[in-house]
């Protein structure tokens, strides 16, 4: 729909849904919290009631700062005033809970190359039958991303232009290996492997007398990824030198976090068992 | 840049192409002529001085018709006038001849899925210096198509988002390969292909009797693709299922030629020889 834009901005990803906002002729607003921080409810409310909104973004696991948005809550929250919730969840979908219909959402967006383990190159997203009446009703979709035709496409099982295919095959085979995991269990083991970063987090971090911490705070860290600050005298890009020397390969922080955390996705087919060759790198690192 | 735009319509990617610029939000005029043809150059200059544009829209290869237009005729009578012209090239680049340079084009797009030979996936545009300056002087581009944005990446050779890098190989190892040929060797290997399907309607309508016919008017065929009216009493939908059982696919036609023509897609790794097949294919259909 039309009107103001209310964006929840905690992270570079957050901030680009903000920019495409902004880029597709929109006056969008701002509800800032710092990098590695989530957004109260409470407070949004407050913004809701201030001023007369049309629509909510919000990213659902922050790749850039591994903090986790309840976007349940903030859909909810959004519903109370009557607007609609826009939900980037590249990194989430896969790897952390999110219910389409349960949840009552309206509109979720995807990545392949995330925690469905998938090459790059598709994107996806789900749409609720009253987001798509709505877009219906709404003039300037364009036509790449228009929902409608999107829709009315996929309901014949087609895409309104040739899609790249090879990675269909792809896709294919791994939605087979998803559900025969389950989508329960593919949380569960995410969340082990947060959990077990966590856990080495603060023994390591005891161990070598470093002080190291996850930017998000606990129940606020995303299943996905995990992004530690790292000490002042150990820039991001030497310990990520390091820790690629040892044949594992951690992210540097991204965006204005790029020096001073490193980044672990712990996600998509990992396991944690396998988390635990780069903790042990991340350790050989670290000690040394 | 904003203003009006002129769309020439002679099929149905054309149409589509007038489709977008009106689903962007711009006012389209539309200069129309039957499917199968090509525009005249005095007919468009007429257009363009009986009213205030700023852009022109034309198809290269009309993958619906087989019908080629002279782009560099229409974009050099379009800089006449002042204005850009934005190519579609989808089924025409790598096939036929197209020198964006040396003809001094704005905007070409293609996709990797027809004349170069690629997985479907991934789609190429070319912008002149000039023509980026003036997007970076227009509002509301958007994000995910904005040439300003995507030229700064490429200047470091990056994209704004993750590719879908699996068909990057693809990519590079087609680059060599096109590079190998030489383009216009490339160029002269799909015109044989396309003066080979001529040669054969011409012969086997001779021969059997039967009424056959390009769609596109000798001078304006395109060199990748060939649309062939066939006989009205043998649908297009019974003629491609019986060449379908010889082993050899050649499509229906495209939008309102559906059953009224049937198109052989000679382009890409295809060679005049790898053609015979297709063509001996079809004979044997025709003579049953």
């Amino acid at each position: 729909p039309s009107g103001r834009i209310l964006c929840l901005v905690n992270g570079a990803f957050s901030e680009r849904f903000a920019h495409i906002a902004s880029m597709c002729g929109r006056e969008v607003d701002r509800y800032d919290v710092a990098w590695g921080q989530v957004h109260a409810i409470p407070q949004l409310e407050e913004r809701l009631a201030m001023r007369k909104y049309s629509g909510v973004t919000v990213v659902h696991s922050e790749t850039s700062t591994g903090a986790l948005n309840d976007v349940r809550a903030v859909s909810d929250c959004a519903h109370r005033h009557g607007l609609v919730c826009l939900i980037d969840s590249v990194s989430g979908l896969g790897g952390a809970e999110l219910r389409f219909d349960e949840w009552n959402l309206d509109y979720v967006l995807t990545g392949s190359q995330k925690a469905l383990a998938l090459p790059p190159g598709l994107s996806f997203g789900a749409a609720s039958t009253s987001f798509i009446d709505r877009a219906n009703a709404t003039q300037g979709r364009g036509v790449y991303f228009d929902l409608v035709e999107l829709d009315a496409y996929a309901r014949r099982n087609q895409t309104p232009s040739t899609p790249a295919l090879s990675l269909f095959y792809a896709l294919e085979a791994q939605l087979k290996s998803i559900a025969t995991e389950g989508l329960e269990a593919r949380w569960a083991r995410h969340k082990a492997m947060a959990a077990r970063t966590q856990e080495w987090l603060i023994k390591i971090s005891d161990e070598t007398g470093k002080k190291l911490n996850n930017i998000a705070p606990l129940g606020s860290q995303s299943p996905t990824v995990s992004a530690i600050r790292l000490p002042t005298d150990l820039p991001a890009e030497r310990f990520t030198a390091a820790v690629a020397k040892r044949g594992i390969v951690v992210g540097n922080g991204y965006g204005k976090l790029k020096s001073s955390t490193f980044r672990i996705g712990h996600m998509g087919d990992h396991t944690v068992e396998s988390l635990e060759g780069c903790l042990a790198a991340c350790s050989s690192v670290l000690r040394s």
